[in-house]
């Protein structure tokens, strides 16, 4: 069994995988990591192998108990990966980013496929027909626009996300809510409108935090799927097992 | 002559009208205000009323300087407005969105009319044939969508805008211009075309700061005045003048 933890600006993703399948997946502060994975031992004893992937700077504390206790795969600007890297600097790639082309590479290898991960930020990642990875993009996620339109003004509320918003807001609330939610929805379809100008066949996966808010939104035909991330990162462990 | 001052989250902004007429412009911090409001009067010795409109929260020293040299305006929202706002909290509605529609109130009365003021945040404002304002949407600005990807992720630095994006970035720094400007740009594109839906006869006006670098982006046609906010200001005080 392997155990894969993605470290995000949010939160701890984890799961446990048998092979290619997902048992449980998971979801904690960073600062319950501990607690969280001597659960999820105590749950799954058979768990051998870790892999690790983080957009925060320091997880050295984490990796030491990881290496304690399974045979750790740390996700780095290194790792052998299952598809052609052309982004012109590895080195400041998200980690995250690399293991959901990853996930792409094994479920869409001769396709064009655009990944948008609907989280802390909104990533947009293009890997072509011939599984290269060329980039994309990185927009601020829903909850990220709410906080900076209080952040970076003197007089607008910290507002919480509701589903159910008008084009045309008439109170301060409802017009963040409209410009957060329905502008991140017309965002999504104008740019996979772009990539669909430039590439006729076209695949679209939606994954993360925010897949199931905005997928209702989105015009465009895509295919949602929370887990997308996970799934790669236990497919790169998986191809590096191998080695 | 009317010495017009708007006090926005990141600058302030002031010109000199004679009747509708805008004679010069002004943007400065709003610390520059005292010693910029002696060169102005310097130069316009003729100005004899003024008026204030302010999204931040303390601007009693200002407005007594300007009580004192000429006859001040504050813009509020008991300010007689030449249309009819049907807004559910006009006690928190933004001064400088007051100002937008009385500016399109002025020049467009007899029209659906969608004016997006691209700063500091993105506004939409929606008024309809009658004259009647409906609200409308804030969403984050340019400048707001770098600073929040720096300042709410880990890892991602704090960059400048460019003008040359291209749609698929294959560093960092592109990834991020490239969600922030084509991002914005398909947001604007779809929710006028979800406007347009709604609105069959719709006239379009872009304003702010980023107009410039948002106008060549937008596919749907626009009118671009980056001075509209200023006259919508200038109108209020012609209107009010004459009471």
């Amino acid at each position: 069994m392997n155990l894969i933890i993605d470290v995000g600006n949010s939160a701890v993703k984890s799961a446990v995988f048998q092979n290619a399948k997902i048992l449980r997946s998971y979801v904690f502060p960073f600062e319950k990591f501990f607690e969280k994975f001597q659960q999820i031992k105590k749950d799954y004893p058979q768990i051998a192998f870790s892999i690790l992937s983080s957009v925060i700077k320091d997880t050295s504390e984490i990796e030491e108990i990881l290496r304690n206790e399974t045979k750790l795969f740390v996700l780095g600007e290194n790792t052998r990966l299952p598809f052609k890297n052309n982004y012109a600097s590895p080195q400041t790639l998200g980690k995250d980013r690399l293991a959901l082309v990853a996930a792409g590479a094994k479920e869409y290898s001769n396709t064009n496929l655009l990944i948008i991960d609907a989280g802390t930020c909104i990533t947009f990642d293009f890997k072509n027909d011939k599984n290269e990875y060329l980039g994309g993009a990185i927009s601020p996620g829903l909850q990220m626009r709410l906080k900076a339109l209080h952040h970076f003004t003197a007089k607008l509320p910290l507002i919480e996300l509701e589903e159910n918003i008008s084009l045309i807001g008439d109170s301060t609330q409802k017009g963040m809510l409209s410009g957060v939610l329905n502008g991140v929805a017309a965002e999504l379809d104008g740019i996979i409108d772009r990539y669909k100008a430039d590439y006729k066949y076209l695949t679209i996966i939606l994954t993360g935090g925010d897949t199931q808010i905005l997928s209702k939104r989105v015009k465009n035909g895509i295919f949602a799927n929370p887990n997308f991330l996970l799934e790669g990162l236990n497919y790169i462990l998986e191809f590096n097992k191998t080695q």
